[in-house]
């Protein structure tokens, strides 16, 4: 930008201006502490809120999403996410993208319209009948708003003529939005219609290495369940419109789930009701009896062999100098859908519980209430809120203070308790005592303990929280 | 996921065919090391792949992403971001993060499916004409892919029945994908029909706090520009579709720019051409001459009022308990777009200069050509590799290895000169003589400068790169 130089007394008027809006935007700065009062994340009021538009199913998840203002529906199958919500989505963007590129996977992004010409060529823009939200441009030119990218991913591959043997495999990942127009959206960020899916399409040689590739990822995707501290399942699937040879699901086992699975009871053979024979009732690879279980689909892994590099001609030079076709893989986790099953899975009934590691925030911190007797704490909790993250550089950004300082402990408290932040941390009377302590409430899935610690005992605990 | 507990004999067959995965699979593990021969990062050879496909005009910027397979097209105004571009994105996603938090401003995000029926009650549906995409769902109602979201945020904080004066302001943003059916889309991601937006939206009580608040988003804009490094001008604008009563387009001055602005030679004044009469010739301020400028718009300000939160109904309670209709503000930044201008203003002809802090990676080390007299140092360029972010944390993950030493240094520079990433390092045959050097070239906008230094000095150097 330019210096000022005109006259100096337009000069001086100039600058009493910008002082001015200086001072006066300074009340609105940011002071860098997160409270709870400035914070816009709508406690829902009134049970239309909650509910959900239309006749919309519900289920424990959705509604406690509602009710402590994570998400707001905007049209059925639809959410806005609001600042924790999105927060908690980050963050496991984050570990999802640390475990791809541990096996090498590089990210990119491909455009949501995807040209109808393309999902024509493998005949799906008809076989995904109404699911396919389709669409003109101004031109009359046909897309629809990718619910999967196989056909796109294949045609950058395809449009590499010199790909040698040498520089696969290529494994090429995205975090995107994905759209399906469900026919009866429902369960919130369960089944919505428009979502955040994490999709990898992998190239390879040969059959061999691209098992090889499958089994890597594989591998992938159970530190990605293991780091959220999530039990799943893993079964045989059935491949569905995507196609290929070789197919697994993963799943949270839940009631609400939608899929039935058949799960072994001695060995770790499981697989989808849909992907066996309707009257197996053994285990097909121990014979012991199978039993029943309700699971919600958090991700999938394909086998595709050939199926979409044949149609867009994805080939590279094999060690002869003679072109082949590339061996494919997809593999999709549900991004949105994971934190909305972890929500329902891990959640009591009127107490959210997340997994730690993507918790939108790891701290709460309870001033006293105003007027109280122990109102004099006051300066210790914010004290504490700027000495956390200064001894432990993970927690920065991590800790809230719930200023709301006209409402007793307890009220907060409770608030606390449903948004089910790990450490909840009470600066109450005892912080004014001789052997000065804090309570802090470490809330998981399995049970909530309450320690009451010192200064320094509470940074040794929160020294163990995991963050991404 | 449950151990194995078959027979003896099948847990034998079960664990060696997990090993034989684990074993093959190891080959294919990353080992941390990010290799220039394991990227897909095409080069474009084939010149259909430049000029992009079908008439679209084309610029500097364009033809450099599009060369070093940053980008590819997908159709006429949208573009896939390869890995490197992404990372760009990603980068400047941070920094924008970074700035709207200081503001104290809150990251949500909204559908890209929005509502006709929102958009009805505007008028908009009609008269954003035929740049909207619209579309219907299965039922056939109505909706659009958001260009931008007043309406859809002011429904949000309508629904809200009880706000109080004390919650104001409310400043909530997002970054997401914003669609547009340009007539012409052209010149890359500067003017697409997909591209990634940062759209804030505030909520004030009052038009003199709503105007502090457009003051303070204007000062986050100047930090966002001058932490990339960019010379921008900010001058009075049309607020065209949008509406509202103050507006102000951010510019980075450039010959390929759209639009026409008028500049004091003197003092900060500047307009752009449509939003000032025809026949304006002096500055309105200090009536100095107005120059002539071409500038790519990255930015856009505006002052709402009441226009949208009047519709929707969007109130707060004021201090006497009264509802009152909030004071509107929304504030644009072109996010792939700014990447854009900023390459298009940086770059030499034929070689990408990068904002330094945004740069997709910063250290570009090129170890010897296998079989040449040095190439005993190339256990030394590994080391470098390891070395430095060792040394310097900012710089986990932005030090490739251009590992394709079958090729000459020469030839390996000047794809490294072509890529643009700050600092270049070679390691060569001085790198083996007494006094250990290596030769490191940075690459500015302004110059490049070329040093032999210690591995000292090297990290030393280094130590002063910025990263976000």
């Amino acid at each position: 930008m330019k210096m000022f130089t005109c006259s100096s007394a337009k000069l001086l008027a100039l600058f009493s201006t910008e002082m001015a809006h200086t001072c006066a935007f300074r009340r609105y700065v940011h002071d860098g502490r997160l409270r709870v009062s400035n914070m816009f994340q709508p406690m829902a009021t009134r049970q239309s809120n909650v509910a959900g538009k239309g006749k919309e199913l519900t289920c424990k998840s959705q509604r406690l999403m509602l009710q402590t203002g994570l998400i707001r529906q905007a049209h059925p199958g639809a959410y806005h996410l609001m600042g924790p919500a999105l927060r908690a989505v980050e963050k496991l963007v984050r570990l999802v993208d640390q475990e791809m590129a541990a096996i090498g996977g590089q990210k990119v992004e491909m455009p949501t319209l995807t040209p109808g010409e393309l999902w024509k060529a493998t005949d799906r823009w008809d076989t995904m009948g109404t699911e396919l939200f389709k669409l003109q441009d101004r031109h009359k030119a046909d897309y629809c708003l990718g619910p999967t990218h196989e056909e796109a991913v294949t045609e950058i591959v395809a449009a590499q003529s010199n790909l040698s043997y040498k520089q696969l495999p290529i494994k090429l990942y995205q975090i995107t939005r994905k759209f399906r127009d469900e026919r009866r959206p429902r369960f919130g960020l369960l089944r919505g219609r428009e979502f955040l899916m994490k999709d990898l399409y992998t190239f390879d040689t040969s059959e061999e290495t691209a098992r090889e590739t499958y089994e890597g990822v594989s591998q992938a995707y159970s530190r990605v369940f293991n780091r959220l501290g999530l039990n799943y399942v893993r079964v045989e699937a059935d491949p569905g419109d995507i196609g290929g040879s070789l197919s697994h699901e993963y799943h949270l086992p839940a009631e609400v789930g939608e899929d039935q699975l058949l799960v072994c009871s001695q060995c770790s053979f499981g697989a989808n009701k849909e992907a066996i024979a309707e009257n197996q009732t053994s285990c097909p690879s121990c014979s012991s009896p199978l039993t029943v279980t309700q699971g919600i689909e958090v991700g999938h892994t394909f086998y595709l062999g050939t199926k979409y590099s044949s149609v867009f001609n994805a080939a590279f030079l094999n060690n002869k100098g003679q072109p082949q076709l590339c061996e494919m893989g997809c593999y999709g986790l549900g991004m949105t859908r994971i934190l909305a099953a972890a929500v329902e899975v891990l959640s009591l009934a009127d107490q959210i519980r997340w997994p730690e590691v993507i918790a939108p925030y790891h701290v709460y911190i309870i001033p006293p209430k105003k007027g109280s007797k122990e109102e004099a704490a006051s300066q210790l909790a914010e004290d504490l809120y700027d000495i956390i993250p200064q001894q432990l550089p993970h927690l920065r950004g991590e800790v809230l203070l719930d200023d709301r300082s006209h409402m007793t402990i307890g009220k907060r408290l409770k608030d606390a308790n449903v948004l089910g932040y790990p450490y909840v941390v009470v600066v109450g009377k005892q912080a004014l005592e001789a052997d000065q302590k804090f309570e802090v409430i470490h809330q998981t899935e399995e049970q909530t303990q309450t320690h009451h610690v010192s200064r320094e005992e509470l940074l040794h605990l929160l020294s163990n929280c995991t963050t991404v």
